[in-house]
């Protein structure tokens, strides 16, 4: 439904938008910034040659690159879309061809490391305005995306202190036109907010689904026939891309020991309650979490689907 | 949609069936048994004096009362519907009113416990086929209840050894009727393969939201508003009833803590990985964990619906 986009803008946010990395969300930027207008020209840009010539089969480009240099010299926006792990090589990669007052921005789940990996390739008079769309699907690859992906979502800046008010405000306002609720932080602060709110979630899920698999006193097929009680809702996160949450790990590394370190804590306490038979300490919690459910459910951010912050359907 | 459950039977499976408690899984049996024709005549038997006038009102049994040893006195079949904690209190009321040949079952999450708090109360003549019907919804009461709850769900018999096999076929046959697939296990093997597919789940989610709300770093706001990133679905299920999950884990216990245990061990080996950048590990385990995604995709049992085996929506 790209009606729920609203109506394409008279005159463009940029003159020339590069995407470094077309799977599902540098497909989806491309398809919702040429549906809106908000880029006179888009350059798409990816290792491979493959995807390269999908998204000249697809049109959703007016340029298709596997040249990271060459593709990003016209931009004054260019969108790194490519897992955590690889950032601070294609920055290096980009530098030679970055025009002076161009705008840089990702769209990584992790922010200081990203930070760490592409500032220093940077040319001064290039700003940097680091993002992340809290949005995605199970799917991946040019094929995946859709223009109204990032709707009614979150998109969290993480501008350095340093950041020019103007760079700020026009990539804030080129998601804002794609639909999106823009935050500002701190990458650190992001980090933190993000281990505990999906980086953790999501090793949790990993995690209890291979302990599963483990088990020698109950068998895989039991554990998929019961799945219904509880375990099914954990198999769908842990369905996930291995490698793009590889490199979250690995790069919210502090976020995530320390909060998985607070979450054994208490999961000890809750062990220690059900060993001695302490429940009112169990009744307590169970009572407690029900506040912040009723909290989501309030502010609208529930949904029927469990997508884990991932849209099931185009829409 | 009643039609799913297929006909009323000619000639009842049961003379009368006595259910005692009466809320989402009691009234539901009734609504069934009646809509079925399963038994001549119901009897609810609850502790609550509201609970029983609600049920005259609602028509769903033959008679409703709160005198536990009255209320079974001609029943063939009585099933307990009340929380684990309290069915050997329920079992002793009972007694004195269980007629010779009489079959008693109950519908708790906990198999073991249940076995050890009924099995002393039951006279010589008695037959006990406890039962763990995998179904429910969010909801609690009479009112909640709906004639289709157990249609296309799993219901795990658990009969001691030296059960009569005939009293165990015609409980079978009550809960197939009722349309749920019956397995048959040892009470032992249940409480461990629930532990993993449904109360360690259960615990974990209830945990993560705990830990959540007593960041002091990360506001309860922004764990709220970012919920879409993973922690949504935790949420969902940390709103359970609280003192039918106390009771769960209270008296699951052993297979509880050995199977929080288990995911421990292997939290703390992947913690381990992330530390030490071993992101191979990770991909392993990211990559072994879609086969069991798989499993429950193609076994039918993956539903749009986040339930945690609850329903949300009579159907």
């Amino acid at each position: 439904m790209p009606e729920r986009l609203g109506p394409a803008r008279e005159t463009p946010l940029f003159e020339c938008v590069a995407l470094i990395g077309i799977g599902l969300i540098g497909s989806s930027i491309a398809r919702a910034a040429r549906h809106l207008n908000l880029a006179h020209q888009i350059v798409a840009i990816d290792a491979s040659d493959a995807v390269v010539a999908r998204v000249r089969e697809l049109g959703i480009a007016d340029e298709a690159t596997t040249d990271v240099a060459a593709g990003v010299r016209d931009a004054d926006l260019v969108i790194l879309c490519v897992p955590v792990g690889v950032c601070g090589r294609v920055a290096e990669a980009m530098k030679p061809g970055l025009k002076p007052g161009c705008i840089v921005s990702d769209v990584g789940s992790v922010k200081a490391s990203v930070v760490a990996q592409v500032q220093p390739h940077l040319p001064a008079g290039v700003h940097f305005v680091p993002a992340h769309p809290v949005a995605g699907t199970e799917h991946s690859g040019p094929d995946a995306g859709f223009s109204t992906l990032f709707h009614n979502r979150w998109c969290i800046l993480t501008p350095p202190e340093d950041a020019a008010d103007e760079a700020v405000e026009r990539v804030r306002a080129f998601w804002a036109a794609m639909g999106s609720n823009v935050e500002v932080m701190s990458a650190q602060h992001h980090d933190l907010v993000l281990a505990i709110t999906s980086h953790v979630p999501h090793l949790i899920a990993y995690n209890i689904v291979g302990t599963a698999a483990d088990l020698e006193t109950v068998t895989q097929s039991e554990v998929i026939k019961f799945s219904a009680g509880g375990f099914r809702d954990f198999t769908r996160i842990a369905a996930s891309d291995p490698t793009m949450w590889r490199d979250i790990f690995l790069h919210n590394k502090d976020a995530v020991l320390e909060m998985l370190g607070r979450l054994n804590e208490d999961i000890a306490l809750l062990a220690r309650a059900i060993r001695w038979g302490e429940g009112d300490k169990l009744h307590d919690l169970f009572t407690r979490t029900r506040a912040i459910r009723r909290g989501i459910i309030s502010l609208g951010q529930e949904t029927p689907e469990p997508d884990f912050g991932r849209r099931r359907e185009s829409q």
